[in-house]
């Protein structure tokens, strides 16, 4: 289906042509950017309303700055839908976020308006003071650096890093706060109450009655006073209103708030901002979804990313199925949380603003003193988390894989160095899908499993999650538990089956047999389990071992694997590179055996986006790859073990 | 040499022999504890700054506060001196930072008073709420969780994330801001400004000035105006400067600043807060080194830590040498930074926070536009790194390697998925000595080697740092390049070689030999050129090769080594899950070689404090271990290759 856009749009292929319209025209153009968003994702599907929030911004910034030379660094880039579409990607925008298709996010190898890749939060200001640095020192005073950044995204502790460094800067950085009081979930935290106030200008307001209460105690000077007090009140409000502010106390000029939805007034103060020197932020008020009645007035969190859905009804389409499904691993984790906390009563849930992402929001309705979303803070969360666990409580801190790298410090230092008992619920481990390379939770085994004190684990269905779960809330003296899963859905409709002890560091046996071994760890083993049903048919039987967890390995299983086979393929939905594959290796040459391995996961290169079966078939660890891995490993002619 | 404590402290034994003490002795105490502190550091070494500065507030703390029920995190921890001296750990404090002795930061498995282990920055309000939230949870209302953090810690964006959630958090925690202006270089940026204008009360002087200019308008009010005025400016000076102020922005209330040294005053001023509820900070204005002149009144960054010295005099004690000393590897850094520099006009360093620490202070000083501290805020240094590269600029951005833990995201984020060429140099890699196991760098090899277009490298020596940074400073198209070293000397008199170009991923050939191969990554390598040294009095004689690059490896050389070999050790000074020995297994499993392979580096635990000899000595793989492992794998009755 091709999605038409309006007049103006339609002749609209850069920045450039941006240009030519008058800026009377602009409020037209909003609207058909607006409807040919609205146009695509509806069909198309993708993340919706941050971009309707943004689209006057983005018209004013692309109309008043000298894009592409100008550098405009969006945060986490959910909102850059129309930056794209004026940027010469309206043609390609139906292929957003599919395999092969442009990318839902800002991406420096796609297009030279996208000056720094994101996806995940908080960037844009680090990213962008580089920038105006790296042009202050080349001596390009007049060029100009825009970091747009959220209320939310601003609460991740490296903005603020950033804002410290920007404020005794002296370079031409404009902060865009594009400040609509919700990550993908409400947004939560003191600076958004604090952000709320100077909006209602309530800090004033409190400052006023204070005054004002004082009247009293002045009545001896006459009916001049109040008037004089009113004077002063006047003179010292501009005064109050910058020294009182948060950003102005970081020495960053401070401008607003105004509202971002009136492009004719957000041209003029871009305008007059290019003029002003040094680093300053632009506080805009918008809202999430805003054109769009549905996504206005409904649920902020469903018209994130809602899907496809009827775009004059507001109809969010659903999958209908004619067989039960199993469910997403998130809600397994989410329910069995809620489960769990009602018999044990030391456990807490910990999100990182993900309540929704994760399912945490389970627990929060049922639970919500016992379930805390600390805002976009990662570091802090595990640290948190740490925290809790000194004190006997037991933390399941639930951070998306890629995610948990911003965390990692806090996971040695704060915990694994401390040996406390914090577990850990990787979301999103392996290909994350549409999301695409800054997703992806490729690294996680690799990165938890070089670190002492630290239980690394994967389920490979339902069940075992809620094993895994109700195995790491049972007391134990220390050590961190990381239980990693996929997005999407797993494999069971059955699935609330009764708890039971995983001994820790026990692998599954899923089938014996002979000539080769496959060792997989988590969801993926689901696609090993079909290879062998087809192989079987050509009477090929590998065995089969689900490790379940890569640390500690299952040495006993290891040995009799070791002694049994002479070829061997391990499977992860992780990088090869240094991931379980390796752990493999390393019981082998510490315990002296030989056996021709294959590892197959993620390659040592940046995958891009697509579904999740599009990206495991291009890297070989689909249901297809394996097979053939499996016939190449038994083919008489194979080259065998090199130098025998 | 013993040193005794003075007569008050003496009978201090833990904090409920401090609160015996009258009030009025606590003077005598601080001062007993000051000297005891000095005595020590004097003779022992240490850090020594921090913790002069905090005496009274550790007294006071330990005084009014029911510790350790009450739990009081320290920050970083380098000022925690006094905290363990009066928490029984007086007699062992001689073994403070030795082998075998006391931790040099507060550490939960050395005593119940060190509620949260430290070392690195920014962590002690987000584990002091997780602490506080519990109690909370708990039901112990009564309960006090006190967080000290310094004001540069304060910039870590982590800090901030949990000051967000304090804010929201309705727990009783108290934050003791210790602000000295200093980290352990001079502290920078925007709010390290801030904190000075609150505490000599510019933000008020600013409003009175803008109000007092008003007063000319209001003339025609008649003198009574002024009187008016000046009511009203009294009135609102509360209401100003507690609105004003950013910690109150955050919905935290604040109280301050304080006179950090006045241990009666702040005695008196945490009995008041012990009683308000709810999340709080006491801004505390301390100074670093304070009651000793030569500290005080001297170079505070000589006297972070400035080994043993003469008390009385003040002379720092200089190891002298009767032969030339090979330079320490950050020097030599530092150096060659500012020669590549001179030459090439598009280098850029950038340090978080460790302009000493690293040597980039040389560059500093000669080209102060170029070197750029950006405070204690590691992940933006990365991504503001990665800001400058999008620009064509050369930057090299050093960070420890414990530290770059804090920024492994952003490497991953904005460097490595965008394929940008940032240069990193991470000092302190491998073990970091007397620090301890929060500041080993012992995970940096594996946890970048799994990372898509990352250069991992580490020199053998001076001459290969000083070529490994001129290579990276050559224009390349895209890639991370990765340059680890460590703590200390390095081994070449004559050090300032002319530069080389190295070819990425190429090896180096040390010595050949035969019966076994050595192959080693960095200064560790010289260990086995002196076991092979020895072995070769005995007739043995390994080859050794010094892989240089941990990634890419150099295949070629690998594919003759496992040709020619079938006994080879690996030795790194990194955790042997996932490091370089676990990248040659990968090289052997993907082509298929046999041989026994040892893998020496650090163990899958965590190894505690020492001298760097002392610990390689522990984990097997200093140069006797070197020694042992090639004799045993030489054994005739060496078990060989399993199952053959």
């Amino acid at each position: 289906m091709l999605i038409s856009p309006g007049k103006l749009l339609s002749n609209i292929n850069s920045p450039q042509d941006l240009k030519k319209l008058d800026q009377v025209q602009l409020v037209e153009l909003c609207e058909e950017l607006r409807q040919f968003i609205i146009d695509n994702v509806s069909v198309y599907g993708g993340h919706f309303g941050a971009s309707l929030g943004v689209v006057e911004l983005t018209v004013a910034l692309h109309y008043v700055f000298n894009t592409p030379t100008d550098q405009l660094v969006w945060d986490v880039g959910h909102q850059a839908y129309g930056h794209k579409i004026l940027t010469g990607r309206k043609e390609e925008f139906h292929t957003n976020r599919m395999y092969g298709g442009i990318s839902g996010f800002p991406k420096r190898s796609e297009s030279e308006y996208d000056t720094f890749g994101v996806g995940h939060s908080s960037t844009s200001v680090s990213a962008g003071l580089g920038m105006a640095a790296a042009s202050k020192y080349l001596g390009l005073d007049q060029k100009q650096h825009i970091a747009v950044i959220g209320d939310g995204a601003l609460t991740g502790g490296m903005a603020f890093e950033a804002l410290n460094h920007a404020g005794v800067s002296d370079t031409n950085l404009l902060i865009i706060l594009n400040d609509n009081c919700m990550s993908i979930d409400p947004n939560v935290g003191a600076l958004k109450d604090y952000l709320t106030d100077i909006t209602t200008s309530k800090t004033y307001n409190r400052l006023k009655d204070d005054v004002w209460n004082l009247l009293g105690k002045l009545s001896h000077f006459g009916k001049n006073a109040q008037e004089v007090v009113s004077k002063v009140e006047n003179g010292i409000k501009a005064t109050l209103l910058s020294q009182s502010n948060l950003f102005e106390s970081l020495n960053l000029r401070y401008f607003g708030p105004v509202d971002g939805h009136d492009v004719d007034h957000l041209v003029a103060i871009l305008r007059d901002l290019q003029e002003i020197k040094g680093p300053k932020i632009l506080h805009c008020v918008t809202v999430k979804g805003k054109g769009y009645g549905p996504a206005e007035k409904g649920n902020a969190t469903t018209w994130h990313a809602p899907g496809t859905f009827d775009k004059i009804s507001g109809e969010i389409h659903k999958k209908v199925h004619n067989t039960p499904q199993a469910p997403k691993y998130q809600d397994v984790f989410g329910h069995t949380l809620v489960e769990l906390a009602r018999s044990n009563d030391k456990i807490m849930g910990i999100t990182p603003a993900m309540p929704s992402g994760s399912s945490m929001n389970i627990m929060m309705k049922e639970m919500p003193h016992r379930a805390i979303d600390v805002g976009i803070a990662e570091q802090h969360a595990v640290t948190f988390s740490a925290g809790l666990a000194t004190q006997g409580l037991v933390p399941f801190c639930n951070i998306y894989s890629s995610f948990m790298q911003r965390a990692y410090d806090q996971v040695i230092h704060d915990v694994c160095i401390q040996n406390l008992p914090v577990n850990f619920c990787l979301d999103r481990a392996g290909f994350a899908g549409a999301d695409g390379p800054t997703h992806h939770g490729a690294y996680d085994l690799a990165f938890f499993r070089c670190i002492p004190n630290m239980i690394v684990s994967a389920p490979m269905n339902e069940q075992e999650l809620r094993n895994l779960m109700f195995t790491a809330q049972l007391p134990r003296t220390g050590q961190a538990f990381s239980i990693r899963y996929p997005r999407g859905q797993g494999v069971m409709t059955e699935w609330r089956t009764p708890f039971e002890q995983i001994e820790i560091g026990k692998a599954r046996i899923i089938k014996e047999g002979e000539g080769i071994a496959i060792l997989s760890i988590g969801h993926i083993g689901n696609y090993v389990v079909e290879a062998c049903d087809i192989l079987a048919e050509k009477d090929i039987h590998p065995a089969h071992y689900d490790l379940r967890f890569a640390k500690p390995l299952d040495e006993d299983l290891l040995h009799k694997v070791f002694t049994s086979f002479k070829r061997i393929i391990t499977i992860e939905d992780g990088c090869v590179q240094g991931g379980v594959g390796s752990a493999i290796l390393e019981f082998m040459a510490d315990n002296n055996y030989q056996a021709e391995v294959t590892r197959l996961g993620i390659p040592d290169r940046i995958v891009e986006h697509g579904e999740q079966t599009e990206l495991h078939k291009e890297c070989g660890f689909d249901v297809d790859g394996i097979i053939q891995t499996v016939e190449k490993m038994l083919e008489p002619i194979s080259k065998g073990l090199n130098s025998y």
